[in-house]
């Protein structure tokens, strides 16, 4: 009884607003102390910082268990993402790191915090999910993409890796130039340097030019067209529907005056 | 009684089209000003100009003059932004500026006059409170974005401070390369420069440019997305609800015709 | 009679497939003559050229003769815009020119003959008058798009004019400079340049570029929106017009029972 | 009888889901082999590439083979165009080639067999199909851009082809130039180069990016206004269609109470 009372108060603390907005202004103040280390700061800053960094840790940990505390079912919390995600930041930098080779995991762990910015806020977090939904109705573009990709920088690196073996040398080198020409970045310098070897080279940065744009355009167009379809879809259905229940109320209507027609032509018989 | 008069005149004055047209030539002639003084001018010409200023000045310290008296209530005025912009423009190129540091800015205030244009030509002005109500929707992407940049930023200026410290030495910096290699310009070079020492660092610039880039697409495919929605709902509304009465006029019709048949029945009974 | 014989028999030969085909290939014919001419040939391939040139012109001339004597009010012929660009060119190309100076006009002359392809092709014509159609709706845009334009121009020639003269010399330099910027095309080393000096000054591109992007985006938007919504009304429209006429048929329906039932109980009364 | 049963074999083994699995797996397998063939590979690796490659080549004849025996009319495998393409592709692959020019053909064959992806996996086809279907509908906005380009192309090799012949020297050589400018790469160094003689053709540059941008943009509104009007269309004929039906109910309910109400007065009189 006193456990469930305690879970319920901790809940409350939970969905209290005060609470979100504190944990909000702390990830930022985390992603400004992130900022400010950047700089070229004094030793004393410095050691101020990593006592701010502590402290901010020791919120986070502080924040979860009350989570965690205020969670009914405690295995649902590590059935959801977020939480685990959560969990996982703030374990990690409590994790004293002192090799230096380690010590570059330890700051970007705490980088990575800012990014509890979006597990926080309700509307980031419906964005985020809603951007990753979009993401498997184009896995057949960007495979036709890669396919695409793949077959140039293998062609690239059988015929340009002697011209320049930084650009062309192989596969995976020729999969970044390909890249970088898609972009349009000094793509006419790589372009030059390949056809004062082989001069037809034009027509192989053109094609993959007019080949990757035209894919990458069906691939917006097909989002967009997707996007609305469903919004619109929905929209029309209510609209549709609407009518539909119209149009039955009329129905049953005439099914009325036919029942009560056939009634009197009974009795008249 | 005469003051309101006096009102009325002025209010009259001011929504007279050749008063407008009159005021926009008067703007269009102060851009024309504001070019030609980025020449090299001779003196005659530059203390021409100089006078010319002075007398745009003073018409746009009349017009506001017309716009405030022609004003019922006088605090209405105060209450429209334009109104605000246009006054403040006006009274600080009222303001003589002799400093050689202050001047400076006197001749941006005389630019922003170019600014009137849109306060004054009403399509403008209805084009620009769109394009600002457009904003609070984008809100969230926006704020996606910066976090994506921000934590980029910080990730870049831990790894690569030390290869290019004009590039990467802080995080304002990092922020403002990262901008360029989203705008795509000359973003191999930033790349190729820190993989002479980071080679992993290419999957951090297209992982970069992927995030933005899905990002950006779907803000705009948002923004078309609601735009298309809303102007199309109003029509498909417009056209539903026609039905609706048409089905309307049908159900009452069914209802006298019940109420016909009902009275029908119950005089044979 | 004789005359308008003849008219009708021009006529003919004007709107015949054969001679639009052949017209086509002239133009192709020429277009190919206007492309040999930017290579290095030998004399005597130069002369034949000359000759094919004014062979051509010849048939152009017929061509038009034949376009002129088929219709039937010779007024109308100048009152079609495409025939007044067809004629003027033709005469033009006519011209003797031996001058050196006029001759490259002659060359231009030769040039634009390519686009009679378009005066000839009934699609392209549509796809021309569609596009220059879809103009005067992107004025606000474009009139937004260059004060925004403007005023960077006139900030960044009082600002940067002595950093760099050949960019932000005058207005007009200025105003091809933003246009670079706009296009991103090596916009970084115009603002590193400018930094040296104005370390603040990462804010005029960056809120240039974002002015500019947003008003581009909302122009393509506005487009996109403004042609789906035509289309989609007139399409919806056709949807609920055909139902309008169903139901009015159903309320005619209604009208002749409830006009049967009203005879009955006048009938019965 | 015994045929027929072998083809029933046969066209199981082809449409079973283990040996679709196993082909697309030697697919892919086979384009890891055309990656590493890319990398500086010691000799036993390469000698053992060379007998995959081969194995590959068996495998894709083996299963060629089975889909060929696999159907039923001999005739219709021929008529399919992904039939002719992989079997093209297979055979091209079994010639022996030794002379050193013409291996490089035989590696491109080798790379071409990842195209085989597109040609097995049914989603890929799909796509590809109606990124194809999408070609024609470009055609003339295709043309009217080429024939912008063309002309550009000509007027740029007549002024600009002494100033520098690598990129101006004949039409051709404009037409990638200006498709250069087209994609904005470094199109300011283009740019200042010519303005140097001619102070004019900065309006040569930007008329050249506002034509084909207009151009561009036109296309793809008009894809993207295509693809959703006919998915809308379909979507709101089903709806429009669905209500019809409701309404021809409605009218056939009517048209049987007129009935019985006509009776009634027959019956009546």
């Amino acid at each position: 009884m006193q456990a469930s009372q305690i879970v319920r108060t901790f809940a409350e603390v939970r969905s209290n607003r005060l609470f979100e907005t504190f944990v909000v202004s702390v990830i930022i103040f985390s992603a400004i102390v992130v900022g400010v280390k950047t700089y070229d700061i004094p030793e004393i800053v410095a050691q101020i910082v990593h006592i701010l960094d502590w402290l901010i840790t020791v919120i986070f940990l502080v924040e979860i268990t009350i989570r965690f505390i205020g969670e009914e079912r405690k295995r649902d919390f590590f059935k959801n993402g977020w939480n685990i995600f959560d969990t996982t930041i703030v374990i990690v930098s409590l994790i004293p790191i002192d090799n230096s080779e380690l010590a570059v995991i330890g700051r970007l762990i705490r980088i990575f915090r800012v990014l509890r910015m979006v597990s926080i806020i309700p509307e980031l977090r419906t964005l985020l999910v809603s951007l990753i939904k979009a993401l498997p109705q184009l896995f057949y573009v960007v495979l036709l993409m890669f396919i695409i990709f793949y077959i140039y920088a293998a062609v690239g690196s059988t015929f340009f890796s002697e011209i320049n073996p930084e650009l062309w040398g192989d596969i995976a080198v020729s999969l970044l130039t390909l890249f970088r020409v898609m972009t349009f970045e000094d793509w006419t310098d790589v372009m030059y340097e390949t056809m004062t070897v082989h001069g037809w080279s034009w027509a192989y940065y053109i094609t993959f030019i007019f080949f990757t744009a035209f894919a990458f355009l069906n691939m917006i167009i097909g989002i967009v067209v997707n996007v609305m379809e469903q919004e619109h879809r929905e929209h029309m259905q209510e609209g549709f529907e609407n009518e539909h229940k119209e149009l039955d109320t009329i129905k049953n209507e005439l099914a009325e005056i036919k029942l009560l027609l056939q009634q009197q032509a009974n009795r008249q018989a």
